[in-house]
């Protein structure tokens, strides 16, 4: 019997001083040695923002495929998805045109995502302020052949700004089809962001099937505030918006997949990913290259450090997280079409900042073995596996039962950049994106080691 | 028995309903309407770095005196303090002079605070390179009539940067005095942070009793490596110096004392600060004008929100943290003299990035009851209530034995700004400093309610 005890006692004090050395490996080799902020510097420097369809998006596929390449990933290949194909054209104008106090004077805006253009000779007509797709519903035809004018604010006083986030970004996605349908000539929408300031944020909207599609800009929310004033003393203020955006033929795109195969489950899969795709101003940094550079130092920390996966661990560029979610969707049915089994999906998409924690979402008992891990990532200042949570771009994963997690930095500064030419790799942080990088890598460590 | 039993249960809950409820309350409001951004965009833009003694420096006094004034603090003083007036003067040169490839060039450099000047013709002599200062005193008279270049690193495997600075930054503050004592001309010094970058960092240096004084200046890291590989293929490598600064008069400055009076025991005080003066360089945003902006606010929003304090809260402007701690001290010695009772002392110095936590300093006893605290601040991110440690300001009151705190930032990218021209209003984040001046007040809200 105290052979027994004395077993079941040592047995894991010393499993998880193993990890825990392992893991402050991974971390001291990312603070020491990484090359993840240069090859981020790489991907927003000299390849810049990469929209989906792209020839920048092409640059970033054989990118990270010659990285993962060089990096001697086991297997490195292409998987082929047909991706939107969305062009701004030339610069927006919107323009408010009969202001008593100011006259005519133009608004910091940005096209839509998705979103069809007015053409050159633009949309000229009277601005209606709402701030909510239910506030549009209930002046019904009262907005026929106006602009709607969206200014639902994030709330700021909501700790977790993606939470602010999803409560206004329904303005966003469906305005312009809410509107549309009573009449409405355009949408312009009040920028994402808690900050006030002068940078409009584009993302994508979604038009709803059978509706009329009308064009959509977002304005900066200094912008907002101003339009928002003058709309409080004078009646019909009329607005001019000009885009030239345009949805073309769809275009051949790929998610890039890379493995390291595993040495005792090959045929289950771990998958760790963020999406290269970006939106067209600034250089997608935070939103999302640091996501996919730092899921390539996960396999590159695996070779390098000459841990032996037990599963194959297989890291995901997924393409158009932003404007389609194609990428994420035919991962997810050619890995049910093939009968793969993936025991854990993880994203990394809410940003490069100092990591917190990580969401996850599937059963009880998973979450709980993922949360006793905790005390392996204090010593990291990673302390948060509470929230239920998972990343667009694995999401489809879950139609499989897929175990799926998200890691989550540090929230307060992501809409400061999000979707904007703000987004640019002078705004990330090396060491911030080093630990991102060594949290990830302990993750994916954790469950390959211990199972789920 | 029922009914007590029934009254020991629901006391504490319904008190942390209160408590939770009135926190709350201070998020909420710092996050929608405070005015602690603008504070510490004045202090910055309008006022600018305030060195102890400088003209700037009596500026922040009043600012800040007024700024408690019309807030309607209970009492609002001027303590005062004589403090170093130490003066950088010509901007300082550094230049490699020999060097076989790149002939002579200059580096990016600054001279260390408290640092005598080399005078207008400067010094020119061969440069000797050390890790540490015992290896100059292994050195010993080898380092006579020579430069000595301090090249320390801090440790980037190091989570917390704090203890880093602390394994790097004896070299800045007696370098100078280990190498004068060998007979060396001036040291030069590695800057303080983890980044490669071109930015030096000052610092004070602390000369030793009795030990000759020398020149000190710091170089920016990236020039730090280049003159160390300089020096691995060349001997004789010489190095000219030439700083114009100076140690004068003592000047006579303030602490800056705002007080709202307790209504149970008005003779037992909370004091919270941070120091109001900075380097003369960039414009202290970090380092302190958000530690003292954030303090003023813990004063502000009780106000604000009609909370009553049962113990009377100072909040303290200490002037001459950075290279003479004198107002810490002078407050200390006060205190003492009038036989003040303090039950805590809190500081926040450390940066206005994210809040994570509170160091503290002081009793298990107490220790254990704050970190008690702990699920009041998770709902906002702030988790870390283990570490043991305190304010440089309010150190002198351990001596009183009064429990101290600091409240600990996320510590990434302190050492990206600290001591250098790029510590400028625009690196601080409003939300991350709002967060910061709610969770400083909420701790001191608690301390005074609960008691310590």
């Amino acid at each position: 019997m105290k052979k027994i005890l004395f077993t079941l006692i040592l047995t894991p004090t010393l499993l998880f001083a193993q990890r825990e050395e392992m893991i402050k490996k991974i971390y001291d080799h990312q603070l020491t040695k990484s090359p993840v902020y240069e090859n981020l510097r790489y991907l927003c420097k000299e390849i810049g923002p990469r929209l989906s369809g792209s020839p920048q998006a092409a640059a970033a596929v054989e990118y990270t495929r010659q990285l993962m390449m060089d990096y001697g990933f086991d297997t490195v290949y292409l998987q082929p998805v047909m991706v939107p194909h969305w062009v701004r054209g030339k610069k927006e104008v919107t323009r408010v045109t009969n202001s008593d106090i100011y006259g005519s004077f133009e608004l910091n805006s940005i096209a839509l995502g998705n979103s069809i253009g007015t053409g050159p000779e633009g949309v000229h007509a009277e601005i209606i302020e709402v701030k909510s797709i239910e506030e549009v519903n209930e002046l019904g035809k009262k907005v026929k052949d106006k602009i709607v004018f969206f200014n639902g604010e994030m709330d700021p006083t909501k700790i977790n700004t993606f939470a602010a986030y999803g409560g206004a970004v329904l303005q966003r996605a469906y305005g312009a089809s809410e509107a549309g349908k009573f009449g409405a000539k355009a949408v312009i929408i009040r920028s994402m962001t808690n900050r006030r300031d002068d940078i409009p944020h584009t993302g994508s909207l979604v038009y709803k099937p059978m509706m009329p599609k009308i064009p959509a800009v977002a304005i900066s929310t200094n912008d907002a505030d101003r339009l928002s004033r003058i709309l409080q003393d004078q009646d019909g203020l009329k607005v001019f918006v000009q885009t030239q955006c345009e949805m073309k033929e769809d275009v051949l795109s790929y998610n890039v997949i890379g493995e390291i195969r595993g040495s005792e489950s090959p045929e289950e899969y771990i998958v760790v990913g963020g999406h290269l795709d970006s939106w067209d101003v600034g250089e997608g940094a935070h939103d999302d290259g640091g996501g996919t550079m730092m899921s390539i130092e996960v396999g590159r920390t695996f070779k390098e450090l000459g841990i032996q996966p037990k599963h194959t661990i297989r890291v995901v560029m997924f393409m158009n997280e932003e404007n389609g979610l194609r990428g994420g969707k035919e991962y997810a049915r050619v890995a049910q079409e093939k009968g793969e089994k993936h025991i854990a999906g993880l994203e990394s998409d809410s940003g490069s900042f100092g990591p917190r924690g990580f969401s996850s979402l599937g059963s009880d008992e998973k979450r709980a073995k993922v949360q006793s891990w905790a005390p392996y990532f204090r010593p990291y200042m990673v302390w948060d596996f509470e929230s239920i949570g998972s990343g667009a771009d694995i999401s489809p994963l879950a139609e499989q039962d897929v175990f799926l997690m998200e890691m989550e930095p540090n929230p307060q500064k992501y809409f400061n950049y999000h979707h904007t030419e703000a987004d640019v790799f002078e705004s990330v942080d090396k060491r911030e994106l080093e630990m991102s990088a060594a949290t990830l890598t302990s993750m994916v460590y954790l469950i390959d080691q211990e199972g789920l």
